[in-house]
């Protein structure tokens, strides 16, 4: 592996069951508190070291209990059961003496799935790249570090929606400028192509390096949230759990992403992904808990 | 509570962390072990009781290590952080000395979630109970202990591609006297309201007791695999991890429970279930990893 993402999850063997690693400045959202998918590969490569025959993760499921910060960090690995196709692994990122986030997890090698393939799914319908909208020329805010780790090209009505929906207020919201904020659709005013609850969008590595299985727990949680283009009182979205089952190692070139919210209730939702690679192939589906903040 | 789920997933406390539980003979699938989903459940007691301001399971993520079998076990509950929203819990189903469900879970009050709701689901479509097929009125062999817990009533073209997918070959074969079996469709026989990978039924408890956010974890898991609807070379389906969402307490009545399988990648898979009351309130939301074993 080259590239940032490689070079910000090194994790280094302290014992049996501890792991050294480094939570990188150069994946903050605004505010400067860590992406949690970059949290959660962080854990995902001290898991791999811990279980070598199987280096992927075929689900992870991650629980944020506080927020982390840049700087020195340690991942406790209990490898509860290992079989041929599965290691069953839990994982602690420990940060000043705190559990930050818990994972469990089973790791496989996906090289040996080799069973059907079946199913309805299809990529994401896009406009072209160049008809899409990068997220880094909207606004005068500077940008949040993550956004120079990742290009991201969105239809210009999910980028509208989901800027307007955060008005300024969230964080995406910040990157509008005053034209750019004028300009803005409301929800209702998309074009015909445009799905309420619906965010796709082209994404890869800034540089194009090769993207490996667990940086696509990244970029299953680096796009502004879907529910904000369904419209309603919907502000801040932290996550409460991420689940991510990576299926496959993408082939190279450009990824499509789409992320679905269906269902707020309560305040409660879930967001739904789905990474698709340059050969049409899906290689991850994503489930998040959320809540919604008032805005 | 009352009825066979309140009485079967009885959880004693021994100590500051553990939990005396009996896995119920009652919950059995073909070949007797234990429901997943009900073991699942048998677990979310044990931590209800440990997190008594928040009993109500909002994300519980579960991996089977190793099959249970009925008789007395015990379940260890690991406390990882409270919060007001919010209990986040690690538990482990330990039988003979050995762990066999990994647990880890977000525990809340649901009735404290009132933000808002948005979103564009909707019930799924199914025939009226009428038309629909009780699967204990089909085959000669005798029917797991689980069909006695609840009444199903599926549409009959998904019954009879689930079962013709199954060939006798599977378990929910095994249900086929040979009138019926000979009576089945294959895929693409379907009616036009039968869309493959989508599986739709009633279900409730027999006796109709009110189900609980507990039970609902039961029902996530307690249907024939959707991918039977897809065609292609299946045999049976074990789950890898079963993730549950609840999100309200349901209503009194009949639930409409719904599973998709959209993508089968060498052999992986995801069943993505909803369960919708009688009021057509969203209830819960669930995802599986299964593998398909080669028929």
């Amino acid at each position: 592996m080259t590239g940032a993402f490689a070079a910000d999850t090194v994790a280094t063997r302290i014992d049996e069951r501890r792991w050294a690693v480094e939570v990188s400045p150069r994946w903050g959202v605004l505010g400067g508190a860590p992406n949690g998918g970059y949290l959660t590969a962080l854990v995902g490569r001290a898991i791999a070291d811990a279980v070598p025959a199987h280096p992927d993760p075929a689900t992870i499921t991650t629980h944020y209990l506080a927020p982390a910060e840049p700087g020195p960090a340690e991942v406790w690995v209990d490898v509860l059961a290992t079989g041929r196709r599965f290691s069953r692994v839990r994982a602690t990122l420990h940060q000043g003496g705190r559990a930050r986030l818990e994972v469990l997890a089973a790791f496989t090698d996906l090289a040996m799935h080799d069973g059907p393939d079946l199913g309805t799914g299809s990529p994401p319908t896009l406009p072209p790249r160049a008809e899409c909208v990068d997220p880094g020329d909207i606004g005068d805010a500077p940008a949040p570090p993550i956004r120079d780790r990742m290009d991201q090209r969105l239809p210009a009505h999910a980028w509208s929606w989901a800027n307007a929906q955060a008005g300024g207020r969230a964080q995406v919201g910040a990157q509008l400028g005053p034209e750019a904020a004028a300009a803005v659709r409301r929800p209702g005013d998309g074009p015909a192509d445009a799905v309420p609850g619906v965010l796709p969008a082209w994404v890869r590595w800034t540089g194009g390096e090769q993207m490996m299985p667990l940086g696509l727990l990244v970029l299953c949680d680096a796009l502004p949230p879907a529910v904000f283009t369904l419209g309603g009182p919907v502000g801040w979205v932290p996550t409460v759990e991420l689940t991510v089952q990576v299926r496959r190692r993408p082939a190279p070139g450009w990824l499509r992403v789409v992320f679905t919210t269906r269902h707020v209730t309560g305040g409660l939702l879930e967001e739904d992904g789905e990474v698709w690679d340059a050969q049409d192939r899906l290689v991850a589906v994503s489930r998040q808990l959320s809540l919604v903040a008032r805005p």
